[in-house]
């Protein structure tokens, strides 16, 4: 039985949390870890509305951090699904931090988490193709493949020279 | 005044942690999240003892998670600085998940989590050098260049076709 | 000084978050308690967005709870200023839990918290008036009344028959 | 079979908290939420004292918070069944905040929980009656009655018209 | 100035937790660990209600847990110090673990701790005198001076042959 | 069957904490209680290593806290079993806190904690003799057997008469 396809937006996740005492390091700065916790769960539940199932994370890419987060600031995640490959799918990440008292909202990063989805035995199990509507989902749609095929040479399991996608990343001309 | 130079040992860090409960999803297996959270503590304190310093986390490299990890398993975290950057380290993290009853140990993933060390103003401050000593410690300092072109490269700091060491490491020929 | 007007639409908050182990009871429900803890964060960041201050509870209406919530569900708060006074605001919070697997999506409750606004020293301070926009933006501000009324009289700052917008609540005729 | 009866006294329970930084805003005051959930568990074992059964919460009553409770207080929450219902009970809540080094203690606030008793396969299940001793219990154990119609009208289970007893509180005349 | 003396009941202290998953092991049962620390709490509200004065832990007496505690039970924690030395006070500990569906109670374990006060440069600070009062709040008082000559002599801070309350403890010929 | 014996480096464990805010009490030092959670917590990991089974902690010896810890500082707690008995093992923690300006170190305490081996059905189970091999490990392997008489009489379960390994710590002649 084939899976029905579902839009990117469908997948959509909106997560605000309030930088407590206990995330922060003795400077008052929200500890980079306790964020990666954060945008793990909220992608987690991106991804569970787009495949419903229990997803278990497979991996995150490079994530920067450009500016400190302080004590007291207000969190806001959010989670889209770009891709669905055959049992995983790419969740794209936006993170911003605002002030309060000054209304000054700041992006503090992007990234991406891929999670795989599994059945009640842990097995792995196929997930609904994703349909982008926006430019900006196709977009994301399409460089899936390049950050696929980093993944994968990062973590050993494709040789260099085959990935074409990424060879384009790299030399554009 | 030039810093002392520290030995890559110096910054070795090992964090055990026991799987509760919390850390888990409703199959009972570790959230990536939760172990991101841990790994960037265990990274935190070693890229400490190597500054002498407050530091920040900048930024955290692709990381896969291999094997489900389940409740009640111990956790070993090894962390220890590969390279100093002018006011930035590198840490490299090992992480092994220990299943009690079996006794079986299985490596679950490798990272590399880049700290910034900061003044108690939060500005970013010269760390000392690093001196590698063991074989494995010579080729992780070496390679720690490689993987620094890369993240330029991703945050678009840097033109690919500058990364010359990072060419080397996708086209070997 | 007077203060800008804004509307209620700025100050709408969305909250996703996944239950775990220790939200809940031993039948795996979720806990009352830790639901109304949530429910205070996610109005605090919308009063906040408001007020642009640090505010502080003063009071949370009749909360009941229609379901019970399971663990792995994943909670939806929506959070909205409905009318601001003179130091404080009401935030009206909407609550869905939904399950994974079955997408099953099912409103838990509605609330209504109170937050006073307070400068750096905990004094309260002024805040900025709400303008109403929806067709429910109004009727949300124009039952505040009401709901204030109720919270003087029960308790105890406000003689019943003196609450005109509660009697016109008992006694519709 | 009829359930032996049981005396109010017998549920009551005592919990003190020490408010940590993790529970308190950038002014360093606890957050109203974090004293509900609390609240929550306190009343949720004087539920279960009271049925010997686990309780799940059905509602919370209009709770207004008084003072700014500080870092480092001393909370004590005082909670004892005022009246049992078919499957539910009511419990009312005290709550003080001492402050050590001044000794000063003052009341925070006042509240009622209800809680429905359920068996292990979360079906609604009676609970004993209740017997007031006290005069401060059986006061109580009369006003229980018109907490309960308001609950029912202003969760929409109840016509205003029909709520005899809490006319009576409102007015009085 | 002397300080004025207090009975032993003025630091009675009650605290009530409930067992919750993140406090267990994988077979359910209470973890020690977590008991000594909210036998930690319990008994540094008590030492602060007798000194009026931030309290640092000293030492924990021997503790032997003599029964699991379940997942779901009701933990009390009874606390109230035993006497009071120049600057110190030892606190004693009774905890019981209550079964809700079956209301067994059991008593899990009694232990004594003992407290420094400090003042807000953390230098230590006379405390104000126990007077005992019941038979029961006499027999701990006296037992105080035999459980503190122990502790100096395990801490190697007194020689066993001085201890002379010590020895009629354990050779009562 | 006889139970393949093992060293005591085989349960040699190390444990890297951060102090963060809620641990610590409102002069910004480590609570104690705090501490004898995660020293439990790395016990009872060193213990489980050794048995591989899964322990609960039976009791834990006198403790006592020298210095104060400071907010930021990183713990690291060693911990390794000394002596295994029937069904139980003693494990011994060494801990120091380290402060990461200055890089000083400091011993904080040492501790004995003692578990029980048991089976999924929570039944003690028989554990693998233990044989230490260092002069280190041997002086504790044979300071157990007093270690364990204290204990024992401590519980009210031996005649300090007949307590011989006892006698001869207070009275060394």
């Amino acid at each position: 039985m084939s899976l029905k396809k579902k839009f990117a937006r469908e997948s959509f996740t909106i997560m605000n949390e309030l930088v407590l005492p206990n995330d922060t390091n003795t400077l008052n700065n929200l500890m980079g870890g306790r964020l990666l916790h954060w945008m793990d769960i909220a992608a987690a539940i991106s991804a569970q509305k787009h495949c419903n199932r229990i997803v278990v994370t497979a991996s995150v890419d490079n994530v920067s951090f450009k500016h400190p987060i302080k004590l007291g600031d207000v969190i806001t995640i959010e989670a889209k699904v770009t891709r669905a490959f055959n049992t995983s799918v790419e969740v794209r990440l936006d993170v911003w931090a605002e002030n309060i008292p000054s209304g000054a909202r700041q992006k503090s990063n992007e990234a991406y988490y891929t999670f795989v989805a599994v059945d009640q035995s842990a097995r792995t199990i196929p997930v609904p193709e994703l349909v982008p509507e926006s430019e900006q989902e196709i977009e994301l749609f399409e460089g899936a493949l390049r950050r696929r095929q980093l993944r994968l040479v990062l973590g050993g399991k494709m040789n260099p020279d085959d990935a074409s996608e990424l060879k384009a990343l790299f030399f554009k001309a």
